[in-house]
């Protein structure tokens, strides 16, 4: 039993190794957000980067303060919703004041309601420069 | 202990179901590979039907004998030399006998080296249609 989890520790380590290299070298701008409590799970530097600040600013932290509509928080349900529109609805960055467009897709992990966040500028292509 | 255990396997699956969307919403074709063995760790679909197959098609399989350079199976030692290119060098896939261009990250996971391979058409824009 002592190798078998030692295994599987080793099996999700490897995972979370795989899933950060995948994360920081992907041209995409990606955050994990859990749709219950609104606070980002996870996420990269590109997306920290168009928020304004460094992975550590927003981790744990909540995604609505970070992203503005006609200067009020947004909520967890629109940005669900800003899945289903094609170029995606545009926010305010509450710390660079810069427009944002952000595209969600919704899924489950463990039970939990989760959804990917991908932060494109507006109109541009995603920003292929560090 | 019984719960921790329980809370590292939901930890692990959830990380493994993040991984999973953020490599089928991606953009990018990828490629998880052991620098060692060879073999296919982990793949998107966009990678498997650049390759010309499935998911199915390709994990747990050498990646050499799906990658060609004039009719000769590629090795990991080119691959992985393969980051240092810009625009990366350009092989042939062995079912679809199309051009790809390869770009790669080495990675140590688990005290495993591994490569993680991005696939592009040459010239031409990541695939955006699937």
């Amino acid at each position: 039993a002592q190798i078998a989890l030692e295994r599987d520790y080793e099996g999700q380590r490897e995972v979370e190794t795989r899933m950060r290299v995948l994360m920081e070298t992907t041209a995409d701008a990606v955050v994990f957000v859990s749709i219950g409590t609104g606070l980002v799970a996870d996420l990269n530097a590109r997306a920290a980067q168009l928020l304004g600040g460094t992975i550590r600013d927003f981790t744990g932290r909540p995604i609505g303060g970070e992203l503005q509509r006609d200067e009020t928080p947004v909520e967890m349900r629109d940005l669900i919703e800003a899945g289903a529109e094609d170029e995606g609805p545009v926010y305010a960055a509450r710390r660079t004041r810069r427009p944002l467009s952000v595209h969600a897709t919704a899924f489950r992990a463990s039970g939990e309601r989760m959804a990917l966040l991908r932060i494109t500028r507006p109109g541009g292509q995603p920003e292929q420069d560090s």
